[in-house]
């Protein structure tokens, strides 16, 4: 029997008589060290998953326990959350992520706050040596973050910039700062705002005059020229009104890359993306080998976590600290 | 004294009294022999530029009258829309057409809907050796569709799909299948999608079933895998139901480009792009050079077009032709 917080279809809970599971082949089970609770799992509370039932979290580093793959045995390791069919389209051309078929830990198939979790041998990173596994536990929302140097060019001759100043926000502010590019971190919140300041220019959306009453993304001041435009644009404020700001400060030709995800549509005029030639790039996982190595560099500022027990599962996810997690087990 | 088609703010108006114009420094007088009408003139006509006084007309060939740049004068000649400030952001890093000062030809300027017409030296393209006049003037529309390739990486080896059937969508499905990427085009005419058969396969929309009743962009059958879907959509179907269809057979991690623009807004479910990665990309005028070279070496089919006498200029905008256009004068 472990520990775990167990989704039951309705809400959250702690129990202590989950069975220990045990690897198929190609897989192996982790001892888990720390999991962080990610905005995902708290969107399964309300309701984001309502078929999935089993053991909820997906941001974990954790140590090899039982495999038939001996390079792995007792390694301390992270792991990718989408498991593939394997044989789709998808699968067969690099994006396992997106396979329809696809398993994915803590959302359709068990996860990680919890004692032991099994996953695929293929989706498990180890830890560079060196690399604490409490700042291990942040490969997964880095690698996220480095979707976006993946997906886009950034260019380090040019403005580029932020919208959000939250959790995810700060990785890809990070990320987006190593490259060089002069870079604005745009946030409603002062005081987040202050983290960002030792690698990037900070502004309060309130500072971003247009001279229009309403705040439409359809009526962009692109007679802005070059105060206050931006080459690339990152959206992760989580809010619509991310994107309408974004619409009205990206240059013409340039990207918006979209991060975040919210319920509900949204009312655009497409002619201004199409005579503007801008593009628009929805974002999700990312590359986890590089964000291992950032990490490992030392070059990544980590939020001080609020560690919890298993136990104190609803303190966690109510939680307000800028990351709240589980420390399960000691190394 | 010379004769060309004049909007007066209202409609479109035939004269005969219009100033025959001077080249200032830097520019060249052109004798217009052929010149067609393109769909973004019958918006004019429409009160899509209200403040807009002067000669309509974009698409054009003709020969340079008065220059003081030799290797001009004589030569037989088309020409780029926009005119920028020079010295803007947008001017000075390659982006001339979207400088938000620029002069454009038939929207913001006197057109070539009439005898001459003045352009700025460094937008005008000599029509190559051996490529006719009445060849030579649709250049600028398959330019428009050379900026797909200029913009999007299109790999032969993925399959691609053109959604509309009009003229836009002749010249961009033509340029793709240049690449030897299988292609399909999909439209809601049978009769104008067999002018596409040569060179792609066809699809009526009509037979992509979804097992919705709606039509929603938001409801993607993303389940679909590998049978009618698609790496690379371009949306040139003049339509919202372009961009709603395109949503629904986009591979994961694949790109719709946007070439059609419309009034009013779209409502879309922006995380349906974040979490499947979906790029969406708006373009516009495109590159003169490849358009000349491929017309040159005969590549490219053109419509048979439809020639006016400048007189009858409501016929000729009235026209159901593929293409419906002005003969000026003889070369």
């Amino acid at each position: 029997m472990m520990r775990g917080i167990y989704y039951d279809g309705t809400r959250a809970v702690y129990r202590e008589d989950l069975p220990v599971p045990e690897p198929e082949d190609g897989h192996s089970r982790i001892r888990i060290l720390y999991a962080n609770i990610c905005s995902t799992d708290k969107e399964i509370l309300r309701g984001y998953r309502p078929d999935f039932r089993g053991i909820m979290g997906h941001e974990f580093v954790g140590i090899v326990d039982k495999t038939k793959t001996p390079s792995l045995q007792g390694r301390l390791v992270t792991g990718e959350l989408n498991e593939g069919c394997g044989h789709c389209l998808y699968c067969r051309s690099g994006r396992e992520k997106h396979c329809p078929e696809r398993k994915v830990i803590g959302l359709s198939k068990d996860g990680c706050f919890a004692e032991y979790m099994i996953l695929a041998d293929h989706l498990i990173h180890p830890v560079p040596e060196g690399l604490p596994p409490e700042k291990a536990v942040y490969t997964e929302p880095l690698a996220a973050a480095l979707e976006i140097p993946s997906m886009v060019h950034i260019d380090p001759a040019k403005k580029t910039a932020v919208v959000g100043d939250g959790r995810l926000a700060f990785m890809i502010a990070q990320v987006l700062s190593l490259s060089g590019a002069p870079l604005t971190v745009i946030g409603k919140h002062e005081e987040k705002l202050a983290a960002f300041a030792p690698f990037a220019q900070t502004r309060l959306i309130d500072s971003f005059h247009f001279g229009h009453a309403e705040d439409g993304v359809d009526e962009p001041p692109m007679d802005r020229i070059d105060e206050d435009t931006y080459e690339v644009i990152v959206e992760a404020s989580g809010s619509p009104s991310g994107l309408a700001l974004a619409s009205r400060i990206i240059r013409r030709q340039g990207t918006i890359v979209l991060k975040s995800t919210y319920a509900g549509k949204l009312s655009l005029d497409m002619s201004h993306f199409v005579v503007n030639e801008i593009t628009i790039k929805g974002s999700r996982c990312g590359p986890f080998e590089p964000a291992l190595n950032l990490l490992q560099r030392g070059l990544i500022r980590l939020p001080q976590a609020q560690w919890h027990d298993l136990k104190d599962y609803e303190a966690a996810f109510a939680s307000k600290a800028f990351k709240a997690g589980f420390r399960i087990a000691e190394e």
